[in-house]
């Protein structure tokens, strides 16, 4: 039996936990704590980050959601769901932060129960990740990144980090731009496989990893100097983000149409962004080896070092 | 018969006419002409203004695709053309300004023709419109925008102003917002209702009014004075802009989807653009009233002038 209150109590305690602990990185950031409720059931409790010294924009998000009928965007691999009675949980951060050697980072993670008429009982399932889009190139973050998604996942199965890794670097990919939204990390979905207990300890084990492997990078990158030809390239690359969230993230067409709360929905939407027609990078410039190198997937965890380091 | 040549030959005479037109009122604007191939079939003209006085980033773009599947966003009125060989031309015009008192626009003229193995003739439409995006209200400016649609229309049908009138309200509308883009204009699609010779005409009235009417607009404000307060403003509702077209925006998904040039495509998203959460302007000011009373469908031509002047 899958227990819904764990889950829950599981979520709110990892939001109250992130949003401590990045007060404590980022203690100057403003912030702003708004609870909504959604008008046909549920609701949720959104936390924003912003003008600090370590983050432009963050949101730590959690959100309630039910109803009658799921919003086809809920679950590709069962189209026969769709407009189910359903419950959506979960936690979705989204850290844009200020220095433009430290990468934006995005964590998530849902859980989904549906309910039928001619159902003896519910369908549920676990879906989330975490991922990593840095906007100037570092091989040794894009390592660590990974290195600390495989320890999360490999308790619950030795596949589970290549299949994950895989799905985030087919799920965020930008096909207008062909190019992926990051260095990826990991992404699964429809995940009921290890049943309720371990798939839900896996799901744990998937949160509790993100902040301290972001925070490593966040730390090492933060007091790195930059001007504004940095700024400018980081406005430039945030973009894309606003490309593939946009146009494509399953999350912001989900919370959009079942009516979630916008300016939630949107919060994962970075603070300044600029678009430059036909921008192209400086040959050889480490502008230029974030899209040729590093957006495309890639087996991160051997990737040698090639002669020239790209920064 | 439709005269395919004919009609090319108005699309592409337009283009020109426009950016000649619009380089005698920005003569200090950036220029970028680019010429593509899309690899299927086709290809385009795209020309860029951008940092000058009048125009901040502007694209006028000429495009001729053709190939043996039509996209699904391509027709909404004909689902059973889908996956037809097809032909598609049109000019596409977005002009985002300097100054934030000079209302954004977006002008469209489009031509398609299918054909199948089991039809005797081609299946040809036409469509677009035109929509004016004030960052301020100006009663005075939707006015006379509107007044000028409405001439436009006029010859070709009494009833023609009013219908593309409220299309054009309905298909600028952000349901996530609960706001139109802008105050509208005209949109008309899978028009071929006066036949092969009206049915074109109107298209040239129409191409041809949109210019003098927003360089009267703009020709009023662009000498307004104004400050980061309204630069701002113009920067957060500039976001409303890119939210339509990723989310929404069928000749953004159409040009995605049939893999025309990204960066002609995206031309039409603003340069710079900020995204600030939980936004809330000041009761009472003209930042209040565009969202309140003018991003409302409404008639506004016969809009009563109210006690108290918005600006």
């Amino acid at each position: 039996m899958i227990e819904v209150d764990a889950i829950k109590s599981y979520f709110t305690g990892l939001q109250r936990g992130l949003i401590e602990r990045l007060n404590g990185l980022d203690p100057k950031a403003r912030q702003q704590a708004d609870a909504w409720d959604r008008p046909e059931g549920g609701g949720g409790f959104s936390h924003l980050l912003a003008g600090g010294g370590l983050i432009e924009k963050g949101g730590i998000n959690f959100s309630h959601v039910h109803g009658p009928g799921l919003p086809a965007s809920a679950t590709r691999r069962r189209p026969e769901l769709a407009n189910r009675a359903f419950q959506a949980m979960g936690v979705s951060v989204v850290l844009h932060p200020v220095n433009p050697f430290v990468p934006s980072t995005h964590m998530n993670v849902r859980f989904f129960t549906t309910s039928g008429p001619h159902e003896a009982k519910p369908t549920w399932w676990f879906g989330g990740g975490f991922d990593l889009t840095p906007c100037y190139p570092f091989l040794e973050d894009a390592r660590d990144w990974h290195a600390a998604a495989r320890r999360a996942c490999q308790p619950y199965g030795p596949d589970l980090y290549q299949r994950f890794k895989d799905a985030c670097d087919t799920y965020f990919f930008l096909p207008h731009r062909k190019e992926t939204r990051g260095v990826g990390g990991l992404f699964f979905d429809d995940f009921d496989e290890l049943g309720p207990a371990d798939s839900f300890a896996m799901v744990r084990s998937i949160g509790d990893a993100f902040l301290p492997a972001w925070e490593s990078i966040a730390e090492k990158r933060r007091h790195q100097g930059f001007g504004e030809r940095e700024k400018s390239f980081q406005r430039y690359r945030r973009g894309r983000y606003v490309e593939f969230n946009l146009l494509y993230d399953r999350g912001t067409l989900f919370g959009l149409q079942s009516n979630g709360r916008t300016e939630s929905i949107l919060m994962s939407l970075p603070p300044t962004v600029e678009w430059i027609y036909d921008y192209t990078p400086p040959p050889g410039s480490p502008e230029e080896s974030l899209t040729r190198e590093f957006l495309q997937p890639k087996d991160w965890l051997n990737v040698k070092q090639t002669a020239k380091p790209s920064l």
